[in-house]
């Protein structure tokens, strides 16, 4: 891609094919402009991998090109990349004021704060970078200061929604500006890019008020303490949880590490409201009677350290959970965590709690933060946009915003899914596909960025079924003949004290096959190793039907 | 227990606080029957292993006293332990004619068919084992020929539902045997033992004749070929799917070994009704239109090795997916399969295939073969039990349906929610639990029976995570100096090409370590490893985060 050229390039360098690790950029000529820099969790297919961020080799093949990462929101998967990829690349960081406070307490962590320029940002800013002129409007979704990007480029008008959706009775008169996005699209929108999360979702998303609804109604109920247990990011509900624990006069208390730290940043930049004397320590808990109490904590997705999964196991320092007590898990399973949550529930049961938990769309204890299939097709029908480009999301979720684009009047040649990496080009008003830069998962494990690769992957998960073996032997050089050994040492495969019969026809195997090598003189060690691991795989598999990896030491002597 | 005395005990082997590996036994004074006999799959928890069965200690303890393993159906948690528990303990197995033809196919693989005395009965077979005398009773299941068991004891009769739903309008005219049903209760019920999959699920679960109606619309206005991926045990399913195809003029091609083992076993006994001359060869394929054929296949789950998933992934022997096709998944994703199912339609939208999936109550292509709320209700007002024992649930479902069974009048002092091996004893009309007999997982991997234990899952647990590091060394007796050495063999922690300077780096602190304990004349071998350990893990933790399992080996020479 010859950058200087004029002419405009919008590419995912994360969020399509995948939900989470969302980075999308989008240049013209010269300047580059960067949207979001999430992360997002390994799968199974990862071990002892902690986190996953965009791979940016294009962004550091074109530093001097890129002049902003403006960031639309402050959930981990639009803005969790940054500590890592910032120090890969150092960016000027555009957000709004709680998108800010969070991205500062993560930069903080990492000691990036000093060297990161941090811009502040506000729906009605308009910045300037080259050709490109930025500006933004509010939309609706589960953590507040949500923006809309709009990047007005000389070949026209690029939207990037961010995640959103249309809440007609949003908590905190949040309201997403409807008025602004009705002048973009009828200024005229040259490509649209809009979030899919929800786009296999029939209907409209209810409304986040109509939990607070829900929760009232059963803080007034509860006789005993409430418990509940939601994203701590979702300010909107925690307050919520907080005007129904006024309702049934209740005292708040605050557990966990990521809720305190939300609330505390929410609070000091007035985007939660909690009254004078409402909260209390942990330790003042049993000071009050049971049904002046609200607990407020993690642990919804049934992470294992959380402190809802602490007190459903009896081990929280703090709060015990009481026959009686109501514990309400507010937020929806996330597909891989049913088996954490349910396991968290079923102590709770057993601890003589009223649990309420499953889907919210049952208990009315959680709505979703993303618009679905109605209200991304008012998106697209606001913004009227030529092209179109759906994003953040599976494959498949991609496949059905294209089919709601094309059921408002999208034309179908004028829809373009993209794989991370894969470049859409906009010149004198067509657009095609041309190419891809280099895109993919950037593995951090511990203190390393992207120093995991295939081999050691591949070696964890063959350890994870099967465990090593190793075989320690020496061997006298001059009289080719074994000195000490076979010794064999294992690991996951075998407990020793059990299996003492199998390793030592295995420590057999070992010595006949070494001896009958060095009896035909061969002495290249590498024949050797490969003979041992051959003779003792087939030995183990016959044995056992099992593959252990197998590490022959030979030490000669 | 004192098993000679004249009291009825019950108690679940497995099934209870999980789903899967149900084995439940019911013993009067020295006569046991023991119900069911099924495996589970392992969670990320046992890494490397291949399936779980219930320990059978007790059974083993008391085999002159085990008269009979019932089986109530052939779906795998109620058959699937069968070849590793008929090789620890010999009983008698009595199945009804589909599940005995299941059964024997597994047995046959095994080699155990020979050894294995094996009993045919149906809905009116009426045994006698010593005190107890069992009979039966039809039910709707997502299987034919799936049976309750009575088992009268002189303290009462003890009933078992299997698993069950009432369907009002069965394919193939398999109607539950409601009257029976009736009389049992009326007859008197001391202890009801009913199954509690969907006890969380509110109302009642639809017919399996509305996926019928479902299939037919599509089948009907595809105008390329229909491929159905469902559960081969799902016989009505495939009849279905059958009909469907004959409705709208398709020849038949099955796919999957499962699935071809499936018809092959319920077409000869009668269970399943294919035309004569639908049923076509997968290289047949091409000779006919696209919309004159139906692929039947497994994959429904995303299984990695299964017809569908190698279809999506174009690596199938045999069929290709074509632009056009229609997909349908006949089944709801099992939570923790969302992910492969996610995968495998992504593949077969790029494919150009119009794919139908997503849980069943959304797409009308599935539903549930267990009894919701209304159903479990109806059960327990049917049976009129003094005592109630929910079984075959997690806790949180038992707990559901010990809510249910209270609301329709079971005295909650007489419901006993009980864990794995936790006897209920009734003497006399009185229950109570008391005490507990062995009951566990038992694990199988290759053709090792249980004896993986919790020693070696955590070394592939910790292997999994952060690979392991083998330390080598051979150090002279005489002059306490390292002689070669420390050579360091790094597996799934870092890929060594890369890391060359932490490496040397931790050869370095190796070797200083010994240098130092061997100048302090330390020459015990087992300090000298543990503070090469303690050294080399300090080090790589400062300097990765990481904690491989280190391992040193130290030669003297």
């Amino acid at each position: 891609m010859a950058s200087s050229e004029k002419k405009l390039s919008i590419f995912a360098l994360g969020g399509v094919g995948e939900i989470g690790k969302n980075m999308y950029v989008v240049q013209y000529a010269d300047d580059i402009i960067v949207i979001d820099c999430g992360s997002k969790f390994p799968d199974v297919e990862l071990p002892g991998i902690d986190i996953i961020v965009p791979d940016i080799s294009y962004l550091i093949e074109n530093r001097n090109k890129v002049k902003a990462l403006v960031i639309t929101h402050g959930h981990e998967d639009h803005i969790g990349g940054l500590p890592y990829i910032l120090k890969q690349l150092n960016m000027p960081v555009y957000a709004s004021k709680l998108t800010m406070g969070l991205i500062e307490g993560k930069l903080k962590e990492h000691g990036l704060l000093g060297s990161t320029e941090r811009v502040l940002i506000h729906a009605d800013s308009v910045l300037k970078f080259g050709t490109i002129v930025a500006s933004f409007f509010k939309t609706n979704h589960s953590i507040p200061d949500s923006l809309g990007v709009v990047l007005d480029t000389p070949e026209g008008a690029v939207v990037h929604t961010g995640d959103f959706k249309f809440d007609q009775t949003p908590v905190n008169g949040q309201y997403a500006d409807l008025h602004r996005m009705s002048d973009i699209g009828k200024k005229g929108v040259l490509a649209l890019l809009s979030e899919s999360t929800n786009a296999e979702r029939p209907g409209f998303t209810p409304s986040e008020k109509s939990v607070g609804v829900n929760l009232e109604d059963v803080f007034r109920t509860a006789r005993q303490r409430v418990i509940v247990s939601t994203f701590a990011s979702n300010v909107h509900r925690l307050q919520q949880v907080i005007e129904a624990g006024i309702a049934s006069n209740r005292k708040l208390v605050v557990i966990g590490r990521s809720m305190v730290n939300m609330i505390t940043i929410a609070s000091e930049l007035g985007y939660l409201n909690i009254p004078d004397g409402m909260l209390i320590e942990p330790n003042e808990v049993n000071k009050y009677a049971a049904d002046r109490i609200v607990i407020l904590c993690t642990g919804s997705q049934g992470e294992p350290m959380s402190a809802l999964t602490r007190m459903a196991r009896s081990n929280h320092k703090q709060v015990e959970i009481l026959p009686g007590d109501t514990v309400i898990i507010s937020a929806t399973p996330i597909p891989g965590n049913e088996r954490n949550i349910g396991r968290t529930v079923d102590e709770l049961f057993r601890l003589g709690a009223h649990v309420i938990y499953g889907s919210g769309t049952l208990t009315g204890m959680h709505v979703s933060g993303h618009a679905s299939q109605e209200e991304l097709k008012l998106m697209i029908n606001l913004m009227r946009p030529k092209f179109f480009i759906p994003i953040h999301g599976e494959y498949r979720m991609l496949r059905q915003h294209s089919t709601l684009a094309q059921a408002v009047g999208v034309d179908p040649a004028n829809i373009f899914i993209v794989d991370n990496g894969e470049v859409v080009e906009i010149q004198n008003g067509a657009a095609r596909k041309r190419g891809k830069v280099p895109a993919g998962n950037t593995l951090i494990d511990g203190l390393g960025i992207g120093d995991v690769g295939n081999i050691v992957l591949r070696d964890r998960k063959h350890l994870s079924q099967d465990g090593i073996l190793i075989v320690v032997v020496s061997i006298s050089k001059q009289e080719g003949k074994i000195l000490s050994g076979p010794d064999i040492i294992s690991r996951g495969f075998v407990y020793v004290r059990e299996s003492e019969g199998l390793l030592d026809d295995a420590s057999r195997i070992v010595s006949n096959t070494i001896n009958k090598l060095t009896h035909e003189n061969e002495n290249q060690w590498s024949t050797i190793k490969s003979n041992v691991k051959d003779a003792l795989g087939r030995f183990l598999y016959e044995r056992t039907r099992r593959k252990p990896m197998i590490l022959p030491i030979i030490m000669e002597v």
